[in-house]
């Protein structure tokens, strides 16, 4: 029979153990921080009716969904996302889950997108979320959850942009242009890319503001800006001042819970959407890789589950860019190059002496220490290459010499420094090398 | 807009909290056993090629594949098991992969069979694999492998059964009933059912055994049989005393390496599948729990991936039943009722203080105590009331009387029982409250 040719669909890929041990390490962060805070995970079926995923004359092409008619002719499709999963399980268990509800969800999502770098038609998506509260204390654990998540995760040099929709549509009502806020809020979208001056000829050209409206909706969507310079551009606007107060609290709340100051922005330039969030707006930007865009972005809004049932469900959440921040990592050459979780090889010397092997390994495994034994007696050089190869730290031989005296070989594979301790004395010695850090090792 | 129903498909469930804990347990639990075997993670599509899942002219009705054209017109299926997507990944990535290759992959595998209790059409799959040796070493790890991952997930009462093919057909060879093996291997498969008399009626009546010969499989059969006994039957057969001599290896270096004796057992009577293992299997039963059958179970192979390359990769691992045994424990109410990954509530006293509260939780998160902060200032009497349904072990109140004394009041929701404790001494405080085990807590 011929052979078929092995290969993944167009747009996916296959995780080797390298980046899947990087991958695995980013999703136990995000699970040990999502915990700490009292989130509870829980998960949904890949596979769901295509009309919960649509909700009734959704826009299908916008999905870009994998969709089809499963053996019981049911129309179904793989989720495209964890939002509307959740808004169809808030809406189902609602009455058993009660409120506040503080859920994550790390899992993937699918799409028929064209494929770009960096980008696949299968990734992780890693959510988090508490519904049922308008409370801003919500909001604010938010911004300490995206906080923390971003430390835990090995960076330092990032910053949160904030912005709140209310704030954002008082201004825009304050300044007379709330009929005009699709267009302006495409305009200052640009900022970035075309400068104040370009966002400015925008807003006159094609969305019709005059001169002095067009500097003012620039003067107020400088990111960084002071929410006092903003006060005066908002007049007694009513959600314009609410969206001031939770945003004035936010950030005093964060600086008081330990949030460095230079970590977090207002940027009233943010919007995320037009129509789904209606309350703070969230996006995070490394310093050092500002080109992979926001890497946890998220926001409030004010109905979950409006599509399946008539309990409104306000909530505040936000969504982690793993396989994003993941891509970037690896093209960076960020990412560790050890392609095992196992610091330690026991050579397998002598064949005969397999128990002994096994037996080591197991004592070593029981004080914490991921330990592999080579399965074949093949020469030790050979043994060694593949440790060194796989990014093993410390190599455990028992060769003759060793059986006779009573004592295991410590070999260091970085330095090639080999030193031989009794039984006794090993699991001292072993944590004592590994203490010491290697450039290419897996925390 | 009438609403949507929101529901799940026939097959599928979603996970909540409580049970999604326990799940996430037992998978953080799988993959401590196996890194610490120096076991990597990989992971593959969801979706595949269909060729690939079914091989050409595989037998589809068989698989109950989820298989449908794709946007882009391709062929494709969600994988129905890890096996056969660790085969194409094995072929497509063999030399950069090198061998011994030992992999693990927990992902969810999709089949459209016919749903029954305990059993959905999505579920996990939690595999690990040594590839590309021949080496006992690798058979006999694997039994240490399951034997630490059935301790690590809390269980002290299971035998793992092994059995070697080599030495099963050697039997038979030595019988002269290799031309009756199916027949033979389908009664012994009875031994549980339909005990000793019922399977020698059967080897009699259907499978045209003599009686004498019937009773000689019968009393092979036996499960818990010493080797030594078989090696009568076996004459000089090289097949089985290959078989033998493994095996003898296996449970002399097992025993060396510390495996206790009677978590181990000769069973000549389970083949799993008649063509796909070639060389040792292994089953795994909980003592208390043995209707759920295997929840471990795995054996050596001589050629993992024959379909896509001309590279013999032999191999040998297992697989752990985890959606089944979480559903088993869910059934006998063995899971914790915890639905929160924090044991402390910090209550919101007075909303104007929010930015104290939230200091506080990330002083005790800082200090490896998972805490919530509850978000809105409604009455104490529904915020323990919320503390109490979600299984949190302590509140921490802090009131107009803390608040001027510098003091928490630590709660514990248990007992009942509170305390006022200064800032300087909450975290031992609390470590110690924490350190009394409790019942439907989360560990």
């Amino acid at each position: 029979m011929p052979l078929i040719t092995p290969r993944v669909l167009k747009g996916f890929r296959d995780y080797l153990p390298a980046a899947m041990l990087a991958r695995e390490r980013l999703m136990e962060t995000a699970r040990r921080v999502y915990r700490s805070y009292g989130f509870s995970p829980i998960d949904t079926p890949a596979l769901e009716y295509a009309e919960i995923l649509l909700g009734k004359g959704g826009d299908e092409s916008d999905k870009q969904l994998f969709r089809f008619t499963d053996q019981g002719k049911r129309d179904v499709a793989l989720r495209f996302d964890l939002t509307v999963p959740l808004a169809r399980f808030a809406a189902e268990h609602f009455a058993e889950l009660g409120t506040p509800f503080k859920r994550y969800h790390i899992a993937p999502v699918w799409r028929g997108e064209n494929v770009q770098r960096g980008r696949y038609r299968e990734f992780l998506q890693c959510d988090f979320d508490t519904i049922g509260t308008e409370s801003n204390a919500a909001d604010i654990e938010t911004l300490l959850v995206i906080h923390d998540l971003m430390v835990a995760l090995g960076f330092e040099r990032f910053k949160i942009r904030v912005n709140n929709r209310l704030l954002l549509n008082g201004l825009l009502e304050s300044l007379g242009l709330t009929d005009k806020s699709v267009g302006v809020l495409r305009a200052i979208d640009k900022l970035d890319k075309i400068q104040a001056a370009g966002v400015i000829t925008e807003l006159v050209d094609k969305v019709n503001l005059t001169p002095d409206a067009a500097a003012k909706v620039v003067a107020v969507c400088r990111r960084g800006a002071a929410l006092s310079e903003l006060e005066p551009f908002l007049g007694d606007n009513p959600s314009g001042q609410l969206g001031l107060s939770r945003l004035r609290e936010l950030f005093s709340a964060a600086q008081l819970a330990g949030i460095p100051a230079e970590r977090m922005e207002l940027d009233v330039s943010i919007a995320r959407g037009l129509d789904y969030y209606t309350g703070t707006i969230y996006e995070t930007f490394l310093t050092d890789l500002p080109g992979i865009g926001s890497v946890c972005s998220g926001g409030r809004y004010d109905n979950l589950a409006g599509l399946f049932t008539k309990e409104k469900l306000p909530g505040v959440g936000a969504s982690l860019g793993l396989d994003r921040l993941l891509a970037a990592m690896e093209e960076l050459k960020l990412l560790p190059e050890s392609s095992t979780p196992a610091p330690i090889l026991i050579v397998q010397f002598f064949a005969d002496r397999l128990g002994e092997y096994l037996r080591m390994g197991r004592l070593l495994r029981a004080a914490g220490l991921n330990t592999e034994v080579f399965p074949d007696a093949k020469p030790v050089g050979k043994q060694l290459k593949y440790a060194d190869r796989k990014g093993f730290r410390l190599a455990l031989i028992a060769g003759p010499d060793e059986f006779t005296n009573g004592v295991w070989q410590v070999k260091n594979l970085q330095s090639g420094a080999a030193e031989k301790v009794t039984e006794a004395n090993l699991i001292e010695k072993l944590h004592a090398e590994l203490a010491t850090p290697a450039s290419h090792a897996v925390e």
